[in-house]
């Protein structure tokens, strides 16, 4: 056997099909690839292992406006999904940080989030629908094709999520909302990261449901101030971001510059397009900012929004309990961290590991909407327990007797 | 052994764990209950069954404002929980038409929807976490208490709607959002009931997201003009109501009231609470004006909302062709139709077999929110297939080997 493992680009629901019934008879692992911009090793493939390439499978099959849903294969890029939605008036919410690049069927693996997770959830609560391979080569239809639906269990959330463990997506009906007419947005710097994040948590008790809430720390702004020559870090020691949608947006935001404005040192607000960009600018720029220094790693905990103040001042102090460089930024409406560890100074695995125990240790999770694939299989039974793990192997079992899907992956 | 199911009113989730305990070690079938609102016999128990009784667990034990939680015991009374987030500026969104009477665990057992469905989802959409006794007693903390995590399977969004089959749910983690500041409210009459769902498709594209978007058809006009002395049926043969809410909910409303008024008879809106509460008086006497006739079925299918108008006409028809006395009403925006049976006149069985089949031929399901139970399980394995309906059976014989939680129901 060759130690690189052959490729599959399956272009039809039939291929993936075959490739699954065969890779059952010779008990050979299939490792199913979207657009690989997985940030865990979920689509890693060692030797011995088929690579399912569905990147080639990206045809938007259908919009029904009235519906508000499309039909979709799992090769599409997200961004180009919302950009089909955008032209009936429509918007596909979810949208990771990879919108550009990463695919729906990727999304579904990992149940991936995005900035405007704060208001409109995540790919979960986008799905009505999956059509899934399962490990034999049958075709599966999860779920229903109507806005709601209780007949039967609910496959449609348990595939999502699942990391390519449980079958291979090959289709999904996903969910479309009116886009927002407006937004407003508003930046704020605060003159500590433990004031932005008590801010950030204060307007989670003001009636705004704001559809963006980004925390940038102090440290990416010196980055971003290195890479683009502005002037963040002169303003103050942490920002945050808000953006509001729809026909209220320009009142709901007034309420929540309102709020950032008792602790913050500079709040400015945006209503026209091309403003708001560049209030965007900085949180676009954050993760490039700090690749330009080096390799990184990039992770990924939740804790409840309440605690969001201790967990920024926690990484703060394993980073200089470690030596480690790291720079944090949030989706702080949702509790989620993205604590970037550059490869190279101090200790950065230690202070991966102790960032972990931090977000479980605040109630959280090791992985908010990145997934466990390889890098957090060490964590699993940690957070979930030996009970809900041990079940939960039992149903990738179920579905997965043979094994061959993803093995040593998310479970 | 009686003929009479002994009923355990437990108040702890330890005699909830012995109780199982013990019943999987006899073999004995458990039926859990809440209030006994379900629609579908999910709840019925025969001889030789223990009825487990949650009611008694009814305490909202904690809420956290920042975070958006309430944790809650299975018996709270869903109002109970949306006046106890209230008190914190807060919403609990699942509202069923039963929302003063039924619970929590109820709501999840079935997955239950509601009239603010369309825009903010059903009881799922507000779970995060579940505490679950599996048949052999013992405890599984299932989900995140973070809003976003994607570490392990789905298993909260598994035991959702499974109607007591997979586990007894003894607590929640949901989530309560910020409650709307204002809401605007239209009702519109309409000549004919097609037109009428023809103007709720007219909504879905014009960029507005309702909270609430009802159809009432004209016999169930007569009916409440009947109880109550209005004169609803003068103004139209159907009628839809739409509140907006939110920061923009009036201008949010404008532009609804303007897509309804180029079809409909007569338009009035309200934007004070006691305008709106006689605008919702027509929905809220909808089903109790044709209960006073008698007794009755109450369906619940859905179709996707493309073909709200096509359902409308198949079940008049269907009541044309079995003499049956057939009521509408709808969750519009859902897609979500309730058929209302009564029964005596004309065929009212072969009326309601009708009508599931012209849900399936148009895409849709034979149950949107009230679940399979007993009275819908014939129809299971035509909606779902062999392959989906046996793949879920073996989930629940994973869950429950022994075949002890709610045998016969729901899969």
């Amino acid at each position: 056997m060759s130690s690189a493992a052959p490729v599959v680009w399956a272009r039809t629901v039939a291929e993936v099909q075959r490739t699954l019934a065969a890779a059952s008879r010779s008990g050979t692992p299939v490792v199913t690839r979207g657009a690989g911009t997985g940030l865990v090793g979920g689509a890693d493939a060692g030797p011995g292992t088929i690579v399912l390439d569905l990147s080639r499978m990206n045809r938007v099959l259908g919009i029904d406006p009235v519906d508000g849903v499309a039909r979709v294969e799992p090769g599409v890029v997200t961004a180009a999904l919302d950009r089909a939605a955008a032209a009936h008036g429509l918007m596909y919410a979810p949208d990771p940080g990879s919108v550009t690049t990463c695919t729906i069927g990727g999304n579904v693996a990992t149940n991936a989030g995005g900035l405007r997770g704060a208001k409109y959830g995540v790919t979960r609560d986008s799905l009505l629908a999956l059509d899934v391979v399962l490990a034999d080569g049958t075709l599966l239809h999860a779920g229903h094709d109507t806005v709601k639906g209780v007949v039967g269990l609910d496959l449609v959330g348990l595939i999502a999520g699942s990391e390519g463990t449980l079958g291979v997506v090959v289709g999904a009906t996903v969910r479309l909302l009116p886009r927002p007419l407006r937004t407003a947005t508003a930046v704020a710097y605060f003159a500590t990261a433990v004031e932005a994040a008590a801010a950030s948590a204060a307007l989670a008790t003001a009636g705004v449901r704001p559809a963006v809430l980004e925390f940038l720390d102090g440290k990416t702004l010196r980055a971003i101030d290195g890479l683009r020559g502005t002037g963040h870090a002169d303003r103050g020691d942490a920002l945050l971001l808000v953006q509001t949608d729809g026909f209220g947006a320009e009142e709901e935001l007034e309420v929540a510059a309102a709020v950032l404005a008792r602790s913050a040192q500079e709040v400015t607000t945006a209503t026209d397009p091309a403003a708001a960009a560049e209030l965007f600018a900085a949180r676009r720029d954050a993760l490039p900012a700090i690749e330009a220094k080096g390799p990184v790693l990039i992770e990924d905990i939740a804790v409840p929004r309440s605690r969001l103040a201790e967990a920024v001042a926690g990484v703060a102090a394993i980073a200089a309990a470690t030596g480690a460089d790291v720079y944090v930024f949030a989706h702080a409406g949702d509790g989620n961290l993205h604590p970037i560890i550059r490869s190279g100074p101090g200790d950065a695995t230690r202070a991966a590991e102790e960032i972990f125990a931090l977000a479980l240790k605040l109630g959280g999770t090791v992985s908010a909407e990145h997934g466990v694939g390889l890098v957090k299989r060490p964590w699993l039974e940690r957070e979930l327990g030996p009970g809900a793990l041990d079940l939960q192997r039992r149903i990738k079992r179920l579905f997965d007797p043979a094994g061959i899907l993803n093995p040593g992956k998310a479970i």
